[in-house]
């Protein structure tokens, strides 16, 4: 069955499941690479495949602006428009249309705004994001929202109450089907009473997942673990939590910890095109002048071309030559990064030992590089 | 045996042949793309292999200023630093010097110029181009000439000359051995009686290989093929021809058509970082607003990753939405379609029919862009 959610293990809070979808299954936890414009930047998605890639998501806001749903709809849809043939997610534009756009207002009824490609003028509400969504046609579809700043107790407030009345009409306008799943998304900032209330209203919709919206948007990380701390029990446990934005692998085992199942991020394409790789000791700036001569791939431990194949040496001189080819490989080598971290952490749930994988994995990451 | 060429065929001037290289087999006639940096822009060593890439050029100029040709050697040299294991050749870093350089200093003993990266000092001297072609490793290097503006006939005169000492002087630091081929470069400009004397020097060197240089650098197109046309029996019939800097698919088809072996041409790569991909029916730009929801690929005849997934509606979004992924799925179907290209006229030649080939192509290609 569609979007059925199977819960394999447990270990505390942390799950490993699978979350079937009509273009296959996810196991879980799961790192999804972000194709804002219908390709995760510089990745071919026969190599999004090579790296084990089982969920895209791909961005509303953007692809209704340029090539316009109506056309990925006309092309077949966005598995077929892309050639992605896993499951895909897509966003409700909301996110990117408070933080990119040229806000004209802003109402119960919805949002008026300017593109940031040309400044023509758009009207997004919870009816649009959904029939664009359904242009699109992702696995899964996301309720649009509002995503305030999380510290500001009235702002997420007003905010909190608006999402729930949002997440009606997208309901109303896009029950879940065979074909697509509409997850809810909580609001509430810090703020565990706006937090509650949030979940409380959306689980009597009963969508088949929710997202924990409006984190990873200017709050400390304390901030977001507290927060991902009071409001994981608020959540149906047996429905997949989605953590939209997050990708730096600390963050990844601290949120796996605490119950979330599906995450997503550009950090590892964006990082990749300003010539950072993943390592297990952390970030690294391919730039370093300590990678002159070095024989080394950049992740010994890691499967992927750009490790079995390139020296740190040639990655260097990619990346300070400006080469497609540097942005290439390393976005191929951060993504893998973060999935092998994904399905360790999925093994050593069901093996019963995350935590030690976690603490092994943090004090690696965290003691060589200093700043995380 | 090394560098053995082997003539199979041939039909009028046109050959279809073998070069051995200590790196692997060159079918002839055939196309090299440019590995400018040390990496065919955009594309995956492994790509170049699947579009059957049988000789990748690289540039002793660029890869002299960066990363430096003693880290490459150091580093196992060019073959093993890039990770492409067929066969290579570089260029003496004359042109480059001539083109892209701010030269202080041009006498007979060499060239003293400014880098165009960060204006640092250089100097270049037959000597020093074989050091560095030594350090960089490829099969096939080539002597250090100077290359004028060819319509100048004092100009070109001093330069056969001093192009003649140069090969000389190159011939006596790196006889050619069975690791690398020493290529001769004749030069003459569009002048008969000055081709002639460059080459009847030339041969006496007795270079496994020629290069024609000194075209297609400002002449027209008639020009180029009057030059190619009494330069071709100045040369050794035996010996693999060298037409340097050329890719146009006409240009192609023409100059294997008066007996030329080898070519080289940045253009497939920098057509596509620009949207344009060859087609038969000639150049198509791929941003036009025709293709919007074209659900054709670039090209139905052709074999390539592109081709054989992606719609031209897809293609146009990628370009017009600058992602990367465009210029690589358009690089390697620009350089997919110039190697078929070279294929079809190399079986034309040995089952003897290349002048239907050439006729149909030549027609197709011109007649529908109306610019060539």
């Amino acid at each position: 069955m569609s979007f059925e959610f199977e819960i394999i293990k447990t270990q505390g809070r942390a799950r490993a499941g699978i979350l079937h979808t009509p273009h296959g299954d996810i196991p879980t936890p799961v790192f999804a690479p972000v194709g804002t414009q219908a390709t995760v930047k510089a990745v071919p998605p026969r190599d999004l495949h090579e790296i084990k890639a089982s969920l895209v998501l791909a961005n509303t806001y953007h692809l209704n602006l340029r090539p316009g749903s109506d056309l990925v709809r006309e092309m077949g849809g966005l598995h077929q428009f892309m050639q992605w043939p896993g499951p895909m997610l897509t966003d409700s534009g909301g996110f990117q249309v408070f933080s990119l756009a040229e806000i004209n207002k802003i109402d119960d009824e919805g949002v008026t705004f300017r593109s940031h490609l040309d400044g023509s003028k758009h009207r997004l509400t919870p009816e649009r994001s959904m029939e664009i969504q359904q242009n699109l046609g992702a696995d899964i579809i996301m309720a649009f929202d509002q995503c305030p700043t999380p510290t500001d107790r009235e702002v997420v407030e007003r905010a909190v109450e608006r999402t729930s009345r949002w997440a009606v009409r997208c309901r109303e306008t896009h029950p879940s089907n065979e074909k697509q799943a509409l997850f809810g998304i909580i609001q509430g900032g810090i703020f565990e009473d706006l937090r509650a209330k949030s979940a409380a209203f959306l689980n009597t919709l009963d969508f088949p997942g929710y997202a924990i919206g409006g984190l990873a948007v200017g709050e400390t990380k304390a901030e977001m673990y507290t927060a991902l701390g009071f409001t994981e029990p608020l959540l149906p446990a047996n429905k997949p939590r989605y953590l939209m934005g997050v990708g730096e692998p600390d963050d990844l085992a601290n949120s796996v910890m605490l119950g979330v199942d599906i995450f997503d991020c550009v950090i590892p394409t964006r990082l990749a095109r300003h010539g950072a790789a993943f390592t297990p000791m952390g970030r690294v700036n391919m730039r370093n002048k300590v990678h002159t001569n070095d024989p080394a791939p950049v992740d010994p431990d890691c499967d992927c071309y750009c490790c079995k194949n390139f020296t740190r040496a040639y990655i260097r001189h990619l990346v300070r030559a400006e080469e497609i080819l540097g942005a290439y490989l390393l976005s191929i080598h951060n993504i893998r990064f973060l999935i092998r971290h994904m399905e360790a952490m999925r093994k050593a749930i069901i093996n019963g030992d995350l935590k030690a994988y976690t603490d092994g994995f943090l004090e690696r990451y965290r003691n060589t590089i200093g700043v995380r």
